[in-house]
């Protein structure tokens, strides 16, 4: 039986930072409940105010580790702070695959921490859609910073945590991560770049060659020049350079302009992830018919275009 | 200056096994150009003949060797083959990405066999629109077989591979493969699983924790029982048993109603795609309207939900 849901009531409790209201309005987003909509406008006076650290790079890096690290140095300045742990390879969200993220631990009493991870649904695009929605309920709780951390770096990884205020991608020494990352079109998105593990050998190259890959491109005057920092965030090393280096990237994009453009892309990008989910909502709700088209499409009788239209037709959705 | 194009033409050399003529429908449907429809339409008498042969597993387990293999064993029985490699970690498409594909060389020069890479194309859900597009102009262009492989074992791989008539699933041993296939759902679409690498140590073993993962659940009678193979691609060792099991798969399928059932969801997916592309060109074509929407929702003063109606309603799709 479905409990009966008192949207405004939760978002009062999440903002006095009741970690069950925040855990209870981000299922209900998650589940694209009938509530998301009043989640929505309950939430919307609140947001714009965290910043978004979106935190990348490949397994083995030492992303749960530098995570935890920044986490600390943000609750030093008492700050409150969400983390949300996104794996687009994975099936699974909630808390059962934070339980090899030990380091995470550290945190787990502090009431100002709220920890939650997310996983795909099931459907392309399903992160692309739950994630701005699960940033805005952690935003709309009164987080300060809310640090988004994806699991590898390929490509739907850099669409989610493209989105974020700041992107700092994590590298290691001898990994090959220059390569895999210029694949993925992750040096394009990188706001700050770390050399993770630099008491290994061959630290120093790695950096170098982010350097110099990521100085390739001219930048005009006046544009962000990503800094590539070393840390060794098992023993806390550099996290405060990091932190520095986060901070005054917020400057730069608060005193450019440049800040308020990507809150616009993103709040673009959410616009129009809700009004196609609800036009794919009209599509599907006449699946009898799609079903009888497919058939169609499927023996030749009828190609995928013609098919659509119809589809569209009858949803009352043709122009 | 855009070429003209003749799809007629083109897929009438196609049809005749023209490489080229493949290439360039292939690029028209990638690309979305503005011939998508007229391709469709003229392929669609020409569908439905191929045997699409999914193909998938991790990085390392000799999918390309494999597939190699299984294509010399198809152009033995005298089949045309298609192959539509799939990255969807990747944003670069064509034939670049195939440079380190050295084994499948073997078939550059035959007539009959095609091969193709694709890669996403900087969104999520890009591929879910253009693999079955790209499969369609292969099955049209005369393919017996297409074997469609993609890279990894994440939830993308498991969406584009799972359109195939026959999913084979590529393991090997010790590489805890099994754990990695339960987390990407992959045992659930698998019909055939494949221990590749069979002389290296843990071979039995890794069939034994498939056989009893894929055993758990209870099957109907006249079901299909995935049988658990070995092979060795790189010495040829396997092969005619794989090529088998997909065969004896394929008249399974054919014979219950399973394949009828899976072409139809197949189609029912492209259709949606298609549509929900549509409505999406008509979204984004208001987007001077998304961008002002999207300024207001950054700021706080609209929630997401009310700038989707607003954007919808602009768009003349307002239920």
């Amino acid at each position: 039986m479905a409990r009966s849901v008192d949207v405004p009531d939760l978002v009062k409790r999440a903002r006095e930072g009741d970690p069950r209201a925040v855990a209870r309005l981000i299922s209900l987003v998650e589940d694209a409940s009938s509530h998301l909509r009043e989640v929505s406008i309950e939430l919307a006076p609140h947001v714009g105010r965290a910043h978004i650290v979106g935190l990348t790079g490949s397994p083995g890096v030492g992303k749960s580790t530098t995570t935890s690290a920044v986490v600390a140095a943000f609750r030093q300045q008492g700050k409150r702070v969400g983390v949300l742990a996104v794996d687009p390879s994975s099936p699974f969200s909630g808390g059962a695959l934070l339980g090899d993220r030990v380091r995470m631990q550290d945190h787990a009493l502090d009431p100002d921490v709220y920890i939650r991870s997310m996983a795909s649904r099931g459907h392309l695009g399903g992160l692309a859609w739950a994630t701005p929605q699960a940033l805005r309920v952690l935003d709309g709780a009164g987080c300060d910073v809310i640090v988004l951390e994806t699991v590898g770096v390929g490509q739907s990884e850099v669409e989610v945590v493209g989105v974020a205020d700041t992107v700092v991608v994590l590298l290691a020494p001898g990994m090959g991560d220059g390569i895999q990352a210029a694949k993925a079109g992750i040096l394009e998105i990188g706001d700050i770049f770390v050399v993770n593990k630099a008491d290994r050998d061959g630290a120093d190259a790695t950096a170098r060659e982010v350097r110099h890959m990521i100085g390739l491109g001219e930048r005009e005057a006046g544009a962000w020049r990503p800094p590539v920092l070393k840390t060794i965030a098992s023993r806390g090393e550099g996290i405060d350079e990091l932190v520095a280096a986060v901070e005054k990237h917020e400057v730069w994009a608060r005193e450019s302009g440049a800040g308020v453009l990507r809150r616009q892309l993103r709040a673009a990008e959410e616009i129009e992830a809700i009004a196609m989910a609800q036009l794919r909502g009209r599509l599907v709700s006449h699946q009898a018919r799609l079903d009888e088209l497919a058939l169609q499409v499927a023996g030749g009788a009828l190609d995928p275009y013609a098919a659509a239209d119809v589809l569209v037709a009858q949803a009352g959705l043709a122009s």
